[in-house]
C-alpha cells in the first residue's frame, strides 16, 4: 500500500533517506509557509574525513535524482557519471560527495507525491510553494545531519546552480569553494515564458485536475508535451543540424494518418518524452519549474550587491556554454562579475560546446578539465 | 446557415474572391492530391497599369489574412500597415499591390472549413495536404484571373518568403523582381521541432477531434497554448528583456491560486493567445504549419543548385534579422549565396533589429527603407 501510494518515488538500494531537523517550528519555507517534516533523499560516495573537512554537495537540475554517479549500492550510470568518481573531477577517492535530491522532487524527499500528516492523503498542490532557498536549506541540513557544518564545496547545474550561490548567500562562510554551472541570477522574461507554458500545458490536460490525479490516470499527455519544449530548450540549434537535419522517418513507422510525425527529429523528441513521463511526478514538475522562475539573488539584501556580497568563500567557479538559449551566457558572465565586484575571487570559464544548456550532462571533455583543476587547486 | 458553417471564413467589404481555374483536372497539388475547386481571397491596392506590368504580389505568414494594408473598403490598419501605401515602400501610387490570403487558410481562400463538394460537410482534416508550392500555384493562377502573366515582383516574408521564392521556381521568368524577407531554403530540425510540438498541442486538445470539431467546440485551449510557443519563437530574448523584465502582475490581479501567473510577460502571452485563438482556424494552422516543415528548395530540381537555377529574375532582395531564432540570419546568407552561386543578381540586407522574426511586422524603421530603396531601383 505504501509502495503503491508513492509509485514515483523511486528509490534504490543506494538511495538513503534522513529527516531533517530544522528546529521546533517545523521547516520554515521562504514564501512563508511550512511543513512540519521534512524527509531528504540523498547518495554518497567516497568517506568523511575525521575532520569532516571534505565534503561536496551536489545540487541537481529539476529532473535528475540523487543518483548522480554508480556505486556497489547502484551500479547503473548516474546522470553526472563522467564527472563523479574516483579519480574523476569530482574526485570520490578525495572527497565525501553528496547528492541531494530536491525538496519538492519525486526520488525520495518530501514532495507533492508524499502523505500530508494533516490529511493522511498526498499533498498534490497542497504541497507549500517549493523554492531555490529552500533546497539550498534542505540541503544544509542534511549535511548537518551528515555530520558536517563547513563545506568544501558546493557544486550545482542550472536550478542546482542557482541552489548553490543560494547557499552560499544563506549560509556565509560555511562554504569553502562554489562551482555554478549555467545557471542565472534570477531567470530572464523568455525563460520564464517557456517554463510558464510547460506548467501550462501540464495544468490543461484534463487529467491533471488541479494536482489531485491518480496514480491510474496521471496527466502523461500534459507531462510528454512539456517534456518534448523542455528539450527543445536544452539543446541547440545547430547541434541538431548536424544531428538530424532533415531526415525522415522510414516509410515503415509512417501509417499515413493526417500531421503524423515524418521527421527524425520528431521521432527523437517523442522517445525522449516517453522514457521521461513514467519517471516524474508532475507536481513535483510544476514546483520545481516555478521555484526557477522565482529565484533573485536581489532579494536576499537591500539589493543585488549587498545579496551577492553575502557570498563569503575562498574561490568561485562560474561556468558558461556558448550555445545555452536558456541560461545564456552572457548570464553566467553576470554572476562572475557580480561576484567579482563584490569581493569574491572568480574563476570564470566560457565552454564552447554544442550541446546548449544542458552540456554540462553531456560534454565530459569540456567540462571534466575545468571542474578537474578548479577542484584540484582547492 | 452559410455564415455559421464559415464563421471563421472573416471576409471584409475589401475582401474579393475568385476562383481559379487550374484546367479541367481541378486543382493538382504538389504531394499529389487534388482539389475539385479553389476560390482564393485576397485584396488589392492600386491599379493596374494598361500594359499589366506593374503588378506585385504578397505571399503572407502563417496567420495573417490578405488586409496587408487599409483601404477605402477597409479603413481598419493592415497585417503590413506601414509597408504598402500610396507613396510608401511598396508604393501603391506606382504598383498594382495584391495580397492573397494562403490556399489552406481561413480568411476567404478555399481551406479546411470550406465545404468538401464531394460529402457536403466541411474538409476539416479531410482537406489535402497543403505545401508551399500549393500556395504559389494559387497565387500564380490568381494573378491569371487579374489579368497579370509578368509579375513585377513577388514579396513574401517568413512562410511567404517560401511562397515567393517557390513562384520563382516554379515559373521562370515570370517575376522580374524578387523579396524573400526571413524565409528559408528549408526549415532547420528546432524549427520543425517547435511547429511539431505546436500542432500536437492542438491535436491533443480533447476537442480537436481528430479536425471533425464544432464551432461551439472548437480546440481553444490547444491553439491557445500553441500559439503562446509561437509567440516565444517569434520574438527575441533581449526584447523582452527589456521590455518585461521580471514585472510582476499588481496584487489585486493575482488570486493566490497555486500556479496562476504572476510575471508580465506570462499575461502578455495569454493576452496575444487570447486575441488569437477565435479569428484563425484550428486545421488552418496545423495545414500551413507542416507546409513550412516540408517545403525544401531542392525538391525542384535534381539539386540545390539546379533547383535554385530555376530562378530568372532581373534581381533579388534577401532580408534577414539577426536576432530571429526561427529563421536564423545565417539561413537567409545560405539563400543570397545560393542565389548569387546560380546566377541571380540578389542584394542581401541583415537587419540589426530587437523583434526577432516578426521583425518584419513592425520594424518600419529598418524595413521601409530596404524594401523602398529595392523597389525604387527596379
Amino acid at each position: 500500500m505504501a509502495d503503491e501510494k508513492n509509485a514515483y518515488s523511486f528509490t534504490t538500494a543506494a538511495t538513503q533517506q534522513v529527516t531533517l531537523r530544522p528546529g521546533s517550528a517545523g521547516f520554515k519555507m521562504w514564501r512563508g509557509e511550512s511543513l512540519p517534516e521534512v524527509t531528504l533523499a540523498y547518495e554518497s560516495w567516497g568517506e568523511l574525513s575525521p575532520a569532516a573537512d571534505n565534503a561536496i554537495i551536489i545540487f541537481t537540475g529539476l529532473s535528475p535524482s540523487a543518483h548522480a554517479a554508480s556505486s556497489a549500492q547502484d551500479s547503473s550510470p548516474g546522470w553526472w557519471e563522467y564527472m563523479v568518481g574516483p579519480g574523476k573531477a569530482i574526485d570520490t577517492d578525495r572527497f565525501f560527495v553528496v547528492c541531494a535530491n530536491s525538496l519538492g522532487g519525486c526520488y525520495g524527499s518530501t514532495g507533492p507525491i508524499s502523505i500530508n500528516p494533516a490529511s493522511g492523503k498526498r499533498y498534490g498542490a497542497d504541497f507549500p510553494d517549493v523554492t531555490v532557498e529552500d533546497i539550498a536549506q534542505s540541503g544544509y541540513l542534511l549535511m548537518r545531519e551528515l555530520g558536517v557544518r563547513n563545506l568544501h564545496a558546493a557544486v550545482g547545474s542550472s536550478m542546482g546552480g542557482m541552489s548553490s550561490i543560494a547557499y552560499a548567500m544563506q549560509y556565509p562562510g560555511e562554504i569553502d569553494y562554489l562551482i555554478s554551472i549555467s545557471a542565472a541570477i534570477s531567470a530572464l522574461p523568455l525563460t520564464i515564458a517557456l517554463r510558464s507554458l510547460q506548467r501550462e500545458i501540464i495544468r490543461s490536460d484534463p487529467a491533471w485536475n488541479d494536482g489531485q490525479y491518480d496514480d491510474d490516470n496521471k496527466p502523461l499527455s500534459g507531462m510528454s508535451l512539456a517534456r518534448k519544449l523542455g528539450l527543445v530548450s536544452y539543446r541547440a540549434a545547430d547541434e541538431w543540424n548536424s544531428k538530424f537535419d532533415r531526415a525522415r522517418l522510414p516509410t515503415e513507422k509512417l501509417t499515413g494518418k493526417r500531421f503524423e510525425h515524418e521527421f527524425e527529429i520528431e521521432n527523437y523528441l517523442e522517445y525522449n518524452a516517453q522514457k521521461f513521463i513514467n519517471s516524474f511526478d508532475p507536481n513535483s514538475y510544476l514546483y520545481l519549474s516555478r521555484a526557477m522562475d522565482w529565484f533573485d539573488v536581489a532579494e536576499h539584501g537591500d539589493s543585488l550587491e549587498s545579496s551577492m556580497a553575502k557570498v563569503d568563500v575562498r574561490r568561485a567557479l562560474v561556468v558558461g556554454v556558448t550555445t545555452d538559449i536558456l541560461f545564456p551566457s552572457r548570464q553566467q558572465r553576470e554572476i562572475a562579475e557580480l561576484m567579482r565586484s563584490t569581493g569574491t575571487d572568480v574563476d570564470y570559464v566560457e565552454i564552447d560546446s554544442a550541446n546548449g544548456h544542458d552540456a554540462f550532462l553531456i560534454d565530459d571533455e569540456h567540462f571534466s578539465p575545468v571542474v578537474k583543476k578548479f577542484l584540484d587547486e582547492s
